[in-house]
């Protein structure tokens, strides 16, 4: 459903058009999201204007500070929104001992506002909404997605309606609810959810981020690689690991890096990408180990719930850019996920959600397997907040020792 | 115990000497926190160089960039730590609308590392702690601050060892645990904890940053108040409500108010500084109330855990800042703590731990009692996040609807 007038004043900021991924037809901008001709996947096509290094670092300290490279009106940063992006890069030199490599960075998003890397495509996503002129934004999720958009709508004016499984810790439904949009638990598995909010989104009025806004939406991660470019001083790392769930985010820095390269902005250099997964949900590692570009979907099984998509819609497209790019994809157990969370909270003062522990995880797995080269340039993407997935590392971290209150007992614990 | 030999190399940068806040003895710079002569407490004393807005702005996004107002050396930002600061300063104009104000912002440092304002104070005391030649820093904690120090140990290499009641909560035991310093559970009340610190550093070779590092790790709190003049275009809001637990960060943002005046980087324009409290623990409330500046400890017994000091070492100090610019102090209960949240969440999309749901809920009561202006500029200060205080909004919010997975049960909802 389109509420586009033809009278509407609608800004898509150097966005042209909507184009097919698999058989390139165009189509105009609009909340569409599959191509009429093959039902392929669309993308947004750009008009980017001549950008100066000078013009992006006097930009807003946020990720509208790219906004020439996104579909969103000039005045967007004015908009009002939760400002998301330019969160720390942070040279990791602990942690780079301990992992035997040379040069590694931390993309740490958990620095966003709702802490997660989600806030970046929300901020997109709800950008296009309003220029399309939807009143209310959706979502089916079951963790980071669900707080962005209800964190975005309430400070946008904008109503949330969030579809949430029934069976969901009431801890994450809380960090969803507070924010006071309609939050509707649905009795079924997370399948289950998004599949109706397909329906729903096909007859309400209703903007759903990751469905009929998906891609404007996914554009939003194109940030992430734009902003490690700008934070290493304008050039492209050696080597970046993302995690895997959908694959939107890995294929998203690729372009990112790609689009700086064609505006000038940084030298073309070669760069490797590199993909994690947690192997309780796999497909893509799998299929990357496979030598095959079919991405046979699980069922997934790991405490990485955010990356825990069985099916994942860009899976094929993760693929091509780590073949293209000479990476690899590997997957860790959940013990080394929960190892991976400790190993980067010890050496550099950051707790990561469970997709950070997978990430640090693969990380030390490729270099040990001599994918990664110690010797280049590395940058790892910690996507979200050990705050929200606390259970993970509960079992495993504690008191150094329990003590009654005496200084005598505090020396016989031989803690000094 | 100073660790300081005559050949030791350190420096404060612009600290000059430490001075009593009672007597005005002035004493080196070290470890020293009570004054010799009158155990008054000590606070640092500057020789500010002249430094212009361009300098500030040119220098880094965190607190560092305000380094000729701290107890830093001048190369504090190439030194490992967390780099705290530079948080958002949001123009709140739902809430705005709400409270029946013109012009509303919120301060919001729940963007710190790790989620509160306590980032800044551990990044000044350990700047201190490596100047002083101290390789281990500690703390008494029941939540952010163990956070803060565990985290900034981690980066900056140092070693932690952070005491803590034996019977917190075991969320609040992992988001400390997790980053691998030594964690000491102590079997007795925070009064018991806090004490047996007090014999630890007056023993051990380590920096308490809250005991014997206190006259810096206070000082980091300036930075609150410098940022938000800065962020305002280098002007000073007219009315700014602080939430009040030892009473130091409001006196602290007063005093950065101050110096800012001094230093001539905004002109010095009147200001009123306003205090909030929780009622379960309202000392300095009281006080305020009663018209004197004697504030008598109470057992606190309020869901704002991290404002719950029942015997304010700054609370004294407040009162006089609260006074003398002709703010005022209230103080709420858990009920409206909790709405606080919620109004602040649903508005602005920031989910505040309960000391900034407090900050809200006083604002509004003083606004409604007519002691806050509500046509002057102001700002309110949102002091740490909704994450690690879920339980008190967990029995109040959740989902709208509990619905069967399909579109016909959708629609029967009345959701649409």
């Amino acid at each position: 459903m389109t509420l586009l007038s033809s009278d509407s004043v609608t800004s898509f900021g150097p966005a042209v058009a909507l184009a097919c991924r698999e058989c390139g037809t165009r189509t105009e901008l609009g909340p569409h999201y599959a191509c009429l001709e093959c039902f392929g996947p669309l993308e947004v096509v750009y008009d980017v204007p001549r950008v100066t290094r000078e013009q992006i670092a006097a930009g807003p300290q946020s990720l509208w500070r790219y906004k020439d490279f996104l579909p969103v009106p000039a005045d967007v940063a004015s908009q009002p929104g939760l400002r998301p992006g330019w969160t720390k890069l942070v040279k990791a030199d602990n942690l780079a001992r301990e992992l035997g490599i040379r040069s590694l960075w931390v993309k740490d998003d958990s620095g966003n506002p709702t802490h997660s890397f989600k806030d970046r495509v929300v901020a997109v996503a709800l950008s296009a909404a309003r220029q399309l002129g939807f009143t209310t934004i959706g979502c089916a999720s079951t963790g980071n997605l669900a707080n962005a958009v209800a964190a975005a709508a309430a400070r946008a004016g904008l109503r949330s309606v969030v579809f949430v499984p029934s069976d969901l810790e009431a801890g994450k439904t809380v960090t969803t609810a507070v924010y006071g949009g309609t939050l509707v638990a649905v009795e079924g598995s997370y399948d289950d959810v998004n599949r109706l909010c397909s329906e729903v989104a096909a007859d309400q009025p209703w903007g759903f981020v990751n469905i009929n806004l998906r891609p404007y939406y996914a554009e939003g991660s194109k940030t992430v690689g734009f902003e490690v470019a700008e934070q290493l001083g304008w050039h492209l790392p050696e080597q970046v690991v993302a995690p895997v769930a959908s694959g939107s985010l890995l294929t998203k820095v690729d372009k990112a890096f790609k689009e700086l390269g064609a505006a000038g902005l940084v030298e073309a250099t070669p760069y490797k990408v590199f993909g994690a997964q947690a192997t309780g949900c796999s497909p893509v590692s799998q299929a990357y180990r496979d030598g095959t570009d079919v991405v046979r979907p699980v069922r997934p099984k790991t405490i990485a719930k955010s990356l825990a998509i069985g099916n994942p819609a860009d899976g094929p497209y993760a693929l091509d850019v780590v073949r293209r790019t000479g990476g690899a994809i590997a997957d860790v157990s959940d013990e080394e996920v929960v190892e991976g969370i400790r190993l980067l909270a010890r050496t550099e003062g950051i707790f990561a959600e469970t997709a950070g522990g997978v990430t640090v995880a693969v990380t030390r797995k490729l270099l040990a397997a001599g994918l990664l080269d110690p010797d280049a340039e590395t940058v790892i993407l910690n996507t979200g907040d050990g705050l929200k997935t606390l259970d993970a590392v509960a079992p495993v971290v504690g008191p150094s020792a329990t003590i009654p209150p005496s200084y005598d007992a505090f020396q016989k614990a031989g803690l000094a």
